[in-house]
């Protein structure tokens, strides 16, 4: 630890990598190489800068359905799980979360997999649990509907819980290789999981002894009730969506108050904010990059995607001519999201805006807090979110790749540096150590 | 291709890669390191080493359960998709061929997941299909009982199946990336797999674009009547373990002669049986090499197999004196391996052979072609295979890691070299494309 760190809160950071960026508009930018998209080289260029820069860890999101917008922009391709095993062999330090559903895998996999990228990683491995959604998925499956919510995470408890005994069956003095007497393992060391639930069972033990985390560190952004819940039980590490810092302030009370029903300690979960940030020499050169992106929205993607909340086919409206009121469904009679069709039917109605305008007023950061500034601007908001406990961290969502890692790289992490809010070396190797959550143990079994 | 390989029929070679080597008493040799087994960077060193050697592919198997030997020797451990995620990363040119069992996964998985190596790999990813054994796997999976082998192989069939649809679901020129228009795929040329079987459904399509192979070169190793004949559908690369060269010849000519029923020629199926060879510089040391080995078998872990066959608890009995004869079950009565009790009963009988001395006889290669010989013998054992219609090339099985690869590489290689049967450089990029497989097309639904 550097003098300027020395009994400062440190911030956190970790690099959502997703293929040209953030902004739905990234790839059809000039610095885009949405041919890349596929493309390994693109990917762990961008892993070891984020490893240059002390970054905590590389998130990779992962779906098991084909994107409906395929047709109008680049949807991340690379698996996650296969994309951050091949960047394990290609960096030494930075952490690898990989996303995987609970509801359509097994925990056998899920374990054997993720301890084989600890081993491999040398501690690294990180896994960000999630429940999937929709029917379109479950067909993925041989399934015709998928599971409803509060089902889908009473199996991811029973999932996690499953895979943790199958994680935790090893123990760490398991291996005799004694190569003189011929005896391998100790099998009085080597525990079933024995697990049976409403969901799933599993018999074990698992076939690998334990890894250097023995428990990947373990990831989660659910935001409903349900999705807290299981948060305040199992995860160490938690992304989440706020628009401002008072949303943030609330989420960041709420989730870590829920630790202690559990017997857990605030410290050992840490929350990540999604921070979209446009970076400028000047703030109106910042402003003037979100501009450009936003505009960029402007084509039939941004048509269909307001045609699809608004329930009217706009295709046949000029752009530059107001929303056709008149032919907008009431509002009471929108299936989906009827807040979200007030809030914008309202903006255009107030602000007058044709349509071309709410489409760029609106193609931002779907939910994610977006800030446009110079470096030192955004280092100041960083540091507020920091200290007001709105944020142990923040999940970089550059709005376009690689150009805005790039930038912030250079230009905002030498700021948060001088200012001894985040590290100048790793201190440990695990992602654990990086997250401080060392001498806590990782989550057990109840 | 080099002059000496010009209008010669060629060798392929896969390496197998097993933790400390094939021998089951590997682990114990001075020269092995079980330590490493779980540690990336002792793969990754004989990796690049395979390819180094030109080698084709490197093979890792992959078993969902705790090994019942785990007391008594060293089990491969990394999950082999896992491993070979990583290898991708640190080679270039090498074919990698991971296993995954069509009994307790999901085509959507597989299929996304291979599609991402082989992207990942330009092109160089492999699936060995197989249908897993045993109820102790299937409790790892919530199941009581394994399905049984023909519902297996109907199973399989359905699987590779579907996910060739989705392999091959986005046709080549699906991808846009009109970045002025904003459109980036036509979703016309991106068809759904649509499959609905009897063991499983799946909706499609897979959200990735076409990979480098579209298909990953198919794999299998299946010996009975079921396995055989899906391998004439679908394998393009197919492992044996074959005793002799007359065994050898008999299946060769075997498996060919089933793929006219599928409309595909014989170049479309390479087989590569088993190889396990002791190297010395001399035939006597070759030898002296495996009778160390095979010794070394002489240990808790050889009574205990030898008590398992014969079905009689053996660890009271002297090591130097014969079989309780006396003790021994009926042959009638053994359940399971009847034809392998009465051969080695009687191998012990006819040659008056100690238990230490029957343990060391049977230790070997599993069923797999076994050589010791100097460089020269091995290179002129491989040739005749080759020539006699015996293989198109070798499943090589070191029984000692890493020196038997080492020796392998640096001995036998050249000469393969010299005699124009082996390449000298790789004259493609893909795997397909090593194994002669190109200009064919990769297997199709039909
Ligand atoms: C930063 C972030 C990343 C996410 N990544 C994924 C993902 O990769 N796959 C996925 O299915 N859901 C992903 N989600 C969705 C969440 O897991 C969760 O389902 C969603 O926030 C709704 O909350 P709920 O599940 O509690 O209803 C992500 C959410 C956030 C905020
Ligand atoms: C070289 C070789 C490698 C094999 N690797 C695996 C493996 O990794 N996992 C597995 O479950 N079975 C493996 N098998 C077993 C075969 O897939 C197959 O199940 C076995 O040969 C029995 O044939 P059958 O399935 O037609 O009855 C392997 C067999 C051979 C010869």
């Amino acid at each position: 630890m550097s003098a300027a760190e020395q009994g400062r809160r440190q911030l956190h950071l970790n690099l959502f990598m997703l293929s040209t960026g953030h902004h739905e508009a990234s790839w059809r930018h000039r610095d885009a190489s949405p041919q890349l998209a596929a493309d390994f080289r693109y990917y762990k260029r961008m892993a070891q800068l984020a490893e240059q820069a002390k970054m905590d860890s590389i998130f990779i999101a992962e779906k098991y359905r084909l994107n409906k917008m395929t047709k109008y922009r680049v949807i991340p391709q690379l698996e996650a799980f296969t994309m951050q095993a091949a960047l394990a062999a290609v960096t030494e330090k930075i952490g690898l979360t990989a996303t995987a559903s609970t509801t359509y895998n097994e925990p056998y996999h899920i374990a054997r997999k993720f301890a084989s990228l600890d081993h491999i990683s040398g501690g690294r491995a990180a896994w960000n649990i999630v429940t999937s959604t929709g029917d379109a998925t479950a067909r993925n499956f041989g399934k015709e509907r998928h599971l409803d919510h509060s089902l889908r995470y009473e199996r991811a408890h029973e999932f996690v819980e499953a895979a943790v005994r199958l994680w935790t069956g090893w123990a760490e003095d398991a291996l005799l290789i004694d190569q003189e007497a011929g005896l391998y393992a100790d099998m009085s060391r080597i525990k079933a999981a024995d697990y049976e639930g409403k969901h799933l069972s599993v018999a074990g033990p698992l076939n690998l002894p334990r890894s250097p985390q023995a428990v990947p560190v373990l990831v989660q952004a659910g935001s409903s009730e349900d999705g807290r819940s299981f948060a305040a039980r199992w995860a160490e590490l938690v992304f989440t969506a706020q628009p401002s810092i008072e949303s943030a302030i609330a989420f960041y009370a709420d989730l870590k108050g829920r630790l202690k029903a559990w017997g857990r300690n605030k410290e050992q979960l840490k929350i990540l904010p999604g921070l979209i940030p446009f970076i400028g020499d000047s703030e109106a050169e910042a402003k003037e990059k979100e501009r450009e992106l936003n505009e960029l929205s402007v084509s039939d993607y941004g048509l269909y995607n307001l045609s699809a909340l608004l329930q009217t086919d706009l295709s046949d409206c000029p752009l530059d001519g107001p929303l056709p009121y008149e032919r907008l469904p009431a509002p009471e009679q929108v299936q989906g999201q009827q807040a979200r069709f007030q809030l914008y039917v309202n903006l255009a109605r107030e602000e007058k805006l044709s349509i071309r305008e709410l489409i760029i007023r609106t193609a931002g950061g779907r939910g994610h807090f977006t800030v446009a500034g110079t470096p030192i601007q955004i280092a100041d908001t960083m540091q507020r979110w920091l200290e007001a406990g709105a944020a142990d961290g923040f999940n970089l969502m550059p709005p376009l790749l690689p150009s805005g890692l790039d930038d912030f790289v250079s230009k905002v992490v030498p700021e948060l540096q001088n200012r001894g809010i985040y590290r100048t070396e790793y201190s440990g190797n695990t992602l654990r150590e990086h997250l401080g959550l060392t001498g806590m143990s990782a989550p057990q079994p109840v």
